[in-house]
This record gives structure tokens, C-alpha cells and sequence, in this order.
């Protein structure tokens, strides 16, 4: 009872432009998590940007808000999404990051953030939610709870990136 | 020489509506060689649809055409992208398919639709080109030579999906 006590408290809304501040806190802090500090080089004008001024914008945010923290930032969470394609199954999501504070977890934010995710993905006549996890992550198990499943371990799917210097040199080639 | 003159031929041009047949060959021929057959779903009709009417479009497609081939398809393979969002690099590419087939191998025609699609990638101000490339796939090899990075390996980075009944039960959930 006192979990869901907590947990009516939390809403999930779509993220709006003046939530990047705290988005980029908590991405920098998800980047910590991950053993990866360095990584994060998006400012918060950045974001803004890319998801607010940009058209069609580039991803799609959504945030956990407790209401009843006064004074201090009411943003617990975030999960950052945006379309893909299947040559499959056709439109597909890709959940790229979420998030829980560090001192908000065990309330249940976190299956919020994802199911809120999940439904709008659904609704939008997607037919997959696709994301990463590192393998030592023990979120692992909340999102195999949930029938997500393992492709890297069912179907040996690796993931690969060219970036740096390795796709800078293609800025020369003839087409 | 000889492999030089045959690569000659070959032209990489942006996929255009009617190309999705030969496109929708060739998706179930790299599933067959992914040892997933019955995999794919999409109809033409659907791939024109949502490369072509659908706006913005689902995904972009490149094509590889030889035009020394007379009286057949003169299309050869393809490659199959959208654009997707990291938080800590911003826009970014996802290289979803490449093909090529299996008569038209060795011709160094992969590594102009790779080439291609990173180009176009930097050039579009995206800082990753990702894929996901099954284990056993000798192609690993190629794209490791063109500097691509197995995240999988060096990052411990798991590729998750949900999808099916797992997915669709989330329609019901409240927000």
C-alpha cells in the first residue's frame, strides 16, 4: 500500500521544450550509471533543438513528475524515443534511453516510463519496441519480466557503429 | 582489371516507388540467408507506401543497378536507412538492411552501398552510422575492415525487443 501510495503521485506527460534542462541532467547522470561519463555531448540547446524546433523533430521525450516534491526539480525520469523502420514488420520504435533517478527507483517510475512508451508505440501502429541494455545491467531482468526478449542472445544480433574518424573519411569518396 | 571493369558498371542511386519490387525480393532473399525466411511481412504495396507516400518518409532506400545487365532486373542490391537520435551525439543513421545478391558477390558493389549511406550520413550532420549484424555473418569481417566497431563485444551493449502479444497487452494500461 505505501508503494502505491508513492507511486499515484507520479505522472507520465509528454516532455515539453523548457523539460531539456532536467532531460540533459538526467542523461548525463544515465551516462555515470553506465560507466561512460564522458559520452553525453548534447547541450540542453541542443535538445531543444533537435526535439522541439526541428520538423519532423528528431525524437520524442516523455518525463516522470512527482508533484509532490516542492522547492526542487519534479522530474524523476525520462524516456527517449523515436520511429524506426522494419523491412519485416514495418514502423517500428526505438526506445533509446530510461531513466530513474537514483533516489526515485523501486516506485514503480520506471514501468510507467516503459508501458507509456510501449502503448504509444502500439497506438501509433508500430509493431516492435526496439532498445539496448548493457549485459551487467540488472534492468535486464525488469524488461524480460515485461516479454521483452534478448535478440543479441535468441538470434546472435550484434551491434556495430561506424563513427569518428571511420565515417569522417567518407565525407571524400565518389558516389 | 577484370574485377575493376565489371565494378564499372555498377551505379548507386536513390531507390525510387517502382524499384520496391525488386527491393521486396531482395528483403526475403537476405532473410533466407539469415536463415529467417518466414520473416518478412511487407507487401510492395507497403514499402511504396511508407518510403514513398508516407510523409515524412519511413525510411530512405538506396539501390545498386547494373546496367550491363539486359532484358532482367538490372537491380543488383540495396540498402535500406533512416535517420534515428543518440542523446549524447545527436542525429544519427541506422543502417537497417544490406544486401546484395548472391550472384553479384565479390564485385566490391556492398562496399559502394556502404560507402554511399555513410556519405550520406556525414553529410546530413548525423555522427553514427549503426547496424546490427548477426554473429556468424562473414560480413562482420568487411565492416570491421571499414573501421566499424562491434559495441556488442567491446560495450557488452544487448540488442532487446518486444513485440507480439507483449507488446500489444500494453494497449490496455492506463497512462
Amino acid at each position: 500500500m505505501a508503494d502505491q501510495k508513492v507511486e499515484s503521485k507520479i505522472q507520465i506527460r509528454q516532455a515539453k521544450k523548457e523539460d531539456m534542462s532536467a532531460v540533459a541532467e538526467m542523461i548525463q547522470e544515465l551516462a555515470d550509471f553506465e560507466k561512460m561519463p564522458t559520452g553525453p555531448k548534447m547541450s540542453v540547446k541542443d535538445l531543444e533543438h533537435d526535439g522541439f524546433v526541428r520538423d519532423p523533430p528528431a525524437f520524442h521525450c516523455k518525463i516522470a513528475v512527482d508533484d509532490s516534491i516542492v522547492g526542487t526539480n519534479p522530474v524523476v525520469g525520462y524516456a527517449l524515443y523515436f520511429p524506426t523502420y522494419s523491412t519485416w514488420e514495418g514502423r517500428s520504435m526505438m526506445l533509446e534511453d530510461l531513466y530513474v533517478r537514483t533516489n526515485q527507483r523501486s516506485k514503480g517510475i520506471g514501468k510507467k516510463l516503459f508501458k507509456s512508451v510501449a502503448k504509444e508505440a502500439k497506438k501509433t501502429g508500430c509493431s516492435r519496441l526496439d532498445f539496448h541494455v548493457l549485459e551487467w545491467n540488472p534492468a535486464r531482468s525488469f524488461y524480460e519480466n515485461e516479454g521483452a526478449v534478448n535478440m543479441t542472445k535468441s538470434e546472435q544480433w550484434c551491434y556495430y557503429r561506424l563513427t569518428g574518424d571511420a565515417l569522417q573519411k567518407y565525407m571524400s569518396v565518389d558516389d
